[in-house]
């Protein structure tokens, strides 16, 4: 915590409706409208400490979730040969230019799964 | 619950180890390993009505996790469309033979993501 980490906020995105409601509110304040903890502390009528506790909590979740069902790393991997298929798939358009239009209908598909 | 609904085996695949100990344990029994509740019941020295319960808390809990993630029908869509793109390059092998062993390697990529 404390240094913002962005891996964080795709682990949010993935699992964050698991998490406290209390606890999914902080983690948003502070990640994605980059309160901090003080104003999320006036904002939201608790101490200072009690919001940094509670975003540690989140953060720690949202780790363990992670390490217990490893989908952002399967979603990452699934994104990676994804856009792997599509560089292959744009060089080949070089290469036969009478199948370009296939092959842009097979991008299109592809885009949609790279993440 | 008691028509094993296969739908929830796939579930207990990705959310699986979110569920406790006990309920992890009935549900693989009961739908992985094909024991009847009283089989369970006599294994675990629980009563059968306490499987009984245990397994409709897991089958709850998986149901509620794929409600507030989605994760299972996100990949099902990424599976579906690299299905989709891979027939698509398979019709493109007869179309442009000579573009054969770069649509290979492009179906080889797809295929690890087709789940």
């Amino acid at each position: 915590m404390f240094e913002k980490d962005l891996h964080l906020t795709v682990l949010f995105d993935l699992y964050g409706e698991l998490l406290t409601k209390a606890q999914n509110q902080m983690f948003d304040y502070y990640y994605n409208d980059d309160l901090s903890l003080s104003e999320i502390a006036e904002n939201t009528g608790i101490t200072r400490q009690g919001v940094r506790d509670s975003i540690k909590r989140a953060e720690d979740a949202l780790l363990g979730f992670e390490k217990k069902l490893g989908l952002c790393e399967k979603l990452s991997s699934v994104s990676h040969t994804s856009e792997e298929a599509g560089q292959l798939l744009r060089s080949m358009k070089t290469k036969y230019p009478e199948a370009s239009e296939d092959i842009e209908k097979i991008l299109t598909l592809l885009a949609s799964i790279t993440l």
